[in-house]
C-alpha cells in the first residue's frame, strides 16, 4: 500500500514565507506577540486556512483556529492540532510555525485525498506561547484551557507598557468566540526538539512521554566581607564559596540522577567583588527540572535540607526564593504508542523522550489527551538565527503527523 | 626595675589629629599618595619630626626621615622604625600611621629619659605604601631598598592620569636624598593587625614571623550555552558549574591546610548570566597566599592540574592568568624573639603569626634584618572607617617597640 504523504514543498514553502516576515533592517525576525509583525504573520495565516477551505475561526484571546469539518461529523469533537507563531526576538523561522503550518498541511492534504474524517480536524495557533512581551508564556493555549481567566489575560501589561487587550482589538485580532470553545478530542503538536538529543543519537522522531516539571529558585547567601589575606580559612563566613558549594551540590545530583533530573545555575553575582575581598553576599538562581512530580518535589527537598546543613556548617545565612513552579505533565499513552507506531511504520527510527521546555501541549493537556511529536534541531540550538532542521526531516516529522490524525480521528 | 614606658596621651592625641587631616564633606578621610591631602598630612609629621628635635631629611621618591643621631653614633648604621601615612580612600585612622607615630613616640621618649643609644634611631614614612592612586604599592619601601628604579616610579601614570614625579614636586616632597641613603642595622615596624586572629585569641601583641605569599589569577571558562531544560547533564559544556567546582577545590585544599595556606575567590561572572541558558563563559579570580614558599608553589601547581583534570572531563576550555606573584617573606628570628621577649616582660600574652597583608617590612626585608609587631584590630576591621583598637592595646605595642629598640641598638 503506498502510503499518503504530505506536499513536503507547499510546507517548506510557506514555513520560509512565514519567516520573511517580522524583519528588521539588520534581517533579524521578530514576531512578538499581537506587534505589527505578529499581525502581518497572523494575516498569512489567515489567508492560507481560508485559501484551503477550511473556516476561520478567532477567539477573544486571539487564537486563531482553522476547522475542517463536514455535514456529517460536526456533532463530534474535533481532532486538533497546532501550535503558535509568535517568536522570541532574533528568532529562527521554525520554533511553532512548523507545528501550525504542519497541521495545515496534513489537513489539506487529507482533503485533497479525499479522506472522510469521522471528526472534524482543526489547527491552532495560539497567542503568545513566548511569553516575551507579555507573561506568562503559553497565553493562549493556558486561557483556552481554563488556567487563567480571560480579563486577566487581557488587561496584561507589556514589557512595553502595553496592554495586551488593546493591541489584540489594535490589530484586529480580538476575536468573538470565548476561549474554550472548542473542545477537541485530542491534541496533538509537532515541534522542533530545541535539544540537541535526537540529532546526537540519530534518531529521526521523538515520540513525548512527558514534559519537565520546573522548579525555579532565586537563592541570598549573606556571609562576612573581609580581607582575603589576613582571615584564617576558620574564621570566614564567605558567601561566594556558599554559592559555588550548591552549584556544585545540584549538578552533581542531578548529574548521578537515572531519571532525567537536570540542574542549572544560570545567574551568579558576589558582593562587593572584589579580588581580594571574602564575598559578604551572593546571589544566584537555580533552575531544577524534573518530568517525574515525586522526583522534582525530592530534589526540591533535597537543596532545602542542603541549604540548611551549609547555612549551619559555615555560619552563612541563606534565604530562597521560588521564582517559578510548574508540576510535570504526563502526556497521553495512548498518543505516545501512535506516534511511535507511525514512525516505525515509515520506517524512521523513533524513540520515547521528555520535553525540557514548556509547549502548548502541556496546557491542553489539562483538558484533553494530549501529545508531541519532536524532530530533530541542529546542535539543539533555538531561540536563534542557527535554529535549523532539514526538509526531509521536517517533511518525516509531517508525515507522522499526518499518520497520527488519521488514526485520532478513528479512536 | 621600672620599666620605661611612653607617653601614651601625646601618641593617641597625634593619631587623632593626623586623622582628621584628608577628611572630605562628608567627614571620609583619603590621603591618597602625594595628593593636597597627603601633603597636609606629611606637613604635620615632619613638624612633629623638627619639633622633638631629630634631623629631617626626604629623600628623591618623597619618603620621610626622621634621624635622632648623635657624635658618638654616627657612624653606626641605624635602627629604623616606620610605616607609611598615605591611606586608602574612606580610610580608618591607625593603618600605618599608627606605626609612624609610635616609632617617633619611641624615640623622643627616649630622647627625654636621657638613653644614649650606641647606634642612631630613625622614623620613616613611605610613600605611597597603599597604591591606591599610583601602582604598586609599598612602592617607597621598594624604591629605597632598590627593588623598583627611581626614575620608572617617578614616571608612573596615576589612576587620575598625573604622574607622581610631578605631584611630589607640586607638593615639596620631592626630597635630595638618594633613595637608598640611609642603611639600616634593622628595621622594625609595628602595626594593627588587619585581620581577626589577636582579637579572638584574646592576645595582645603579634611576633610577626613571616608575611605570606601571594598569587592572584583570573580564570576563563569556555563551555556551551545551551536551554537548561533540553540540554541533558551528559551533553553539558558548563562553564558555570566549572566555575563553582574551582572554587570549591580551592577552598577545600585551603581549609584542610595545616601550613596557613588562604583562598579566595573574590569575583565572578557568568555569561550570558540567564536563569534557563547554562552559561557559555564563566570568569572568576583566585587569589590563592601562604606563607611558605615551596607551600605556595605546590598549591599553585594542585590548581593548574586540577583546571587540566577539569578540562578533560567536562570538555570546557580553561585559560589562567597570573595577575600578581609575590613570594612568601622570612622575618627575622632576632627580632621575632626579641619581641616575644618584649611583651613577656610586660606581662602581655604574645604569639607568633604570619602576616596576610602587605608591609613595608616586606621590601626592607630585602637589604636588612626586618621584623613587624602586631596589636589587636577589632573584628579585623581594616581600609574602612570601623578600624579600631582601643588605646590600651595601641600603647602596648609602642611599648614593646620601645624594647625592641632599646634592645637592637645593642645587638
Amino acid at each position: 500500500m503506498h502510503a499518503l504523504s504530505i506536499n513536503t514543498g507547499r510546507l517548506m514553502g510557506r514555513i520560509q514565507q512565514l519567516g520573511t516576515i517580522g524583519r528588521d533592517a539588520e534581517g533579524r525576525l521578530a514576531r512578538t506577540a499581537c506587534s505589527d509583525a505578529d499581525k502581518a504573520g497572523r494575516d498569512m495565516l489567515a489567508g492560507w486556512i481560508t485559501d484551503a477551505g477550511l473556516e476561520l475561526a478567532v477567539d477573544r484571546i486571539g487564537n486563531i483556529f482553522g476547522l475542517w469539518k463536514t455535514a456529517g461529523n460536526a456533532r463530534h469533537a474535533p481532532v486538533l492540532v497546532g501550535s503558535h507563531i509568535d517568536t522570541v526576538i532574533d528568532a529562527g523561522i521554525f520554533d511553532g510555525c512548523y507545528g501550525v503550518l504542519a497541521g495545515l498541511e496534513v489537513i489539506q492534504t487529507l482533503r485533497e485525498a479525499g479522506f472522510v474524517p469521522p471528526r472534524p480536524i482543526a489547527v491552532a495557533a495560539f497567542t503568545n506561547e513566548e511569553g516575551v512581551r507579555y507573561a506568562p508564556d503559553m497565553m493562549g493555549s493556558l486561557v483556552h484551557a481554563g488556567g487563567l481567566p480571560l480579563e486577566q489575560a487581557l488587561a496584561t501589561v507589556g514589557t512595553d507598557g502595553s496592554i495586551l487587550g488593546a493591541e489584540l482589538e489594535r490589530i484586529g485580532y480580538a476575536g468573538t468566540e470565548e476561549p474554550g470553545f472548542l473542545q477537541p478530542h485530542a491534541y496533538i503538536e509537532l515541534h522542533i526538539e530545541q535539544g540537541p538529543i535526537l540529532e546526537r543519537e540519530e534518531i529521526s522522531v521523538g515520540a513525548v512521554e512527558n514534559l519537565q516539571g520546573i522548579s525555579w529558585h532565586r537563592i541570598t547567601i549573606d556571609g562576612e566581607a573581609n580581607h582575603a589575606g589576613t582571615t584564617p580559612m576558620s574564621m570566614r563566613r564567605d558567601a561566594g564559596h556558599a554559592a559555588a558549594a550548591i552549584s556544585v551540590f545540584v549538578h552533581d545530583r542531578a548529574a548521578a540522577s537515572t531519571g532525567g533530573t537536570v540542574a542549572t545555575v544560570g545567574c551568579i553575582r558576589f558582593e562587593p567583588n572584589a579580588i581580594n575581598v571574602i564575598p559578604s553576599r551572593a546571589t544566584m538562581t537555580v533552575d531544577l527540572r524534573d518530568p517525574d512530580a515525586t522526583n522534582l518535589a525530592a530534589e526540591e527537598g533535597k537543596l532545602a535540607g542542603y541549604l540548611e546543613t551549609l547555612s549551619a556548617q559555615t555560619g552563612v545565612t541563606i534565604a530562597t526564593e521560588q521564582l517559578a513552579r510548574f508540576d510535570p505533565v504526563i502526556f497521553d499513552a495512548g498518543i505516545v504508542a501512535c506516534v511511535e507506531a507511525a514512525a516505525a511504520k515509515r520506517g524512521l527510527s523513533t524513540r520515547r523522550m521528555t520535553s525540557g521546555a514548556g509547549h502548548d501541549a502541556q496546557m491542553m493537556a489539562r483538558i484533553t489527551a494530549a501529545g508531541m511529536i519532536f524532530v530533530p534541531s541542529r546542535a539543539g540550538v533555538s531561540h536563534n538565527p542557527g535554529e535549523f532542521t532539514e526538509d526531509a526531516e521536517l517533511a518525516a516529522g509531517a508525515n507522522v503527523l499526518l499518520d497520527v490524525v488519521m488514526d485520532r480521528v478513528n479512536t
